[in-house]
């Protein structure tokens, strides 16, 4: 372990700058967590760096020992941890991971893929809420148009709950030629619409199937929904106008789980 | 209209406390929206004072002649908006609006409820989706214990994009004797929860239901899951522990939804 003191240190500045700069960590490959929880979640082998609060050895000296195979292993004052921190009351650990990359082709040769499917949703807790409902889901990947939230945002990953270790995504940029790949190969994109023409329950999603999903303002754009090869509507009572993006994203993905489960008996 | 020039002008320090303390808003029995969008779909006899900046009377001169009947009209200049303001980019215009209070018993009384019953939930996003997702899906009424997030913080008011205007609820003090007087009333009530013996899609949500929620950290207390006729679990696939309150929330209104749905054909 490396005790650094200034907070004019060199890795204490790069720390920093990975936290605020999505094309930063881009560049370098990696992203941070942070929190008891998602650190002792984060797979091992992903792990560049541990760094710890000078609160949180003293409270916890087991996870340095734990985690005593990461090398690089940082201890700071309080004070630095707290501007390192993404939080207002942090636990004192955080972790520099590797950025993983799925090959779309991956994503989609599964048997029965369910997928989400992305359109410039901006929010960074709509993009975490999706991955962590569509895990329970079990949603197989996530596809995101470029103009979509970063998903290595730390607000996404916090939102995810470890769901970003373990959900395929990728980032495609060009979105209805991705669709038409998905039509070659059977897989059904149903596109959520406020107008779209059956509701939602009233459609299969037992076999390979795609839901598009469209940016929190504006829905999806018309290209993407002419790609999809049915709109579908989630019936809304009362003066409500639109669902959220995840809330709509949840029905949606739930009800694909509950008829899987039937189907399976 | 009244112009304000002053930061230090006595009511715009009376709408900053406003903004700033719940139980300032509750003594005054006010509370705040904001945004084009929120201030036109408020009712208008709702409406106690209307707040708009410079730029924004600019743009939108008919906003005034619309609303000229609310006496109280203030305009300020952009800068002192911005400090009113609960958002980075305001669209210039809020409201002072009226508080609600809704009578339980009027809340239980009608035909076939279906309602939302909220037990520590802290998180105001939380709140205010279920609020949106719940007007939807066709909730007649929230209940929430002391404890929950105040509904009309302006994080909560926010995301419930409008459904705080129709939407019924009521806080309380004692959950469990609330829950004894549900049953008493012929209302069946569902707690969500982990280790639940049925899944959710097992149970039938046609007559009088009540969904119980609990705290984001904790879930449901024993003493209030212990009310419930009984515990449904949502069945979660891949590695997740537990969903976000609200999205749990979401599944099962929209689980009950569409089988009120079926029921009328």
């Amino acid at each position: 372990m490396i005790r650094i003191t200034s907070a004019t240190n060199a890795r204490v500045k790069e720390l920093l700058k990975l936290k605020k700069q999505s094309k930063y960590r881009q560049e370098q490959g990696v992203y941070l967590v942070e929190g008891i929880r998602m650190c002792k979640e984060a797979p091992i082998h992903e792990i560049g760096q541990i760094w710890v609060s000078d609160s949180f050895q003293e409270q916890h000296p087991e996870f340095a020992n734990e985690f005593e195979m990461v090398r690089t292993f940082y201890e700071v004052p309080d004070e630095i941890f707290q501007r390192l921190s993404d939080t207002q009351h942090p636990q004192g650990v955080l972790c520099v991971m590797r950025q993983k990359r799925y090959e779309i082709g991956l994503i989609l040769k599964q048997e029965h893929p369910l997928l989400m499917v992305l359109d410039h949703l901006q929010d960074p807790g709509n993009v975490g809420t999706i991955l962590r409902a569509g895990e329970a889901a079990g949603v197989t990947g996530v596809i995101l148009s470029a103009g979509c939230a970063d998903i290595y945002n730390p607000k996404v990953i916090r939102s995810t709950m470890g769901s970003i270790y373990r959900m395929p995504f990728v980032y495609v940029e060009d979105l209805p030629e991705v669709l038409e790949e998905l039509k070659r190969r059977g897989i059904h994109c149903y596109a959520a619409h406020l107008e779209g023409k059956n509701s939602y329950d009233r459609e299969s999603y037992v076999k390979g199937s795609a839901f598009l999903i469209g940016n929190e303002g504006n829905g999806l754009s018309e290209e993407v929904a002419a790609c999809a090869d049915i709109r579908i509507r989630i019936p809304m009572l009362g003066q409500v106008e639109s669902l959220n993006a995840a809330a709509a994203a949840t029905v949606l993905m739930f009800e694909a789980a509950r008829q899987r489960r039937e189907e399976i008996g």
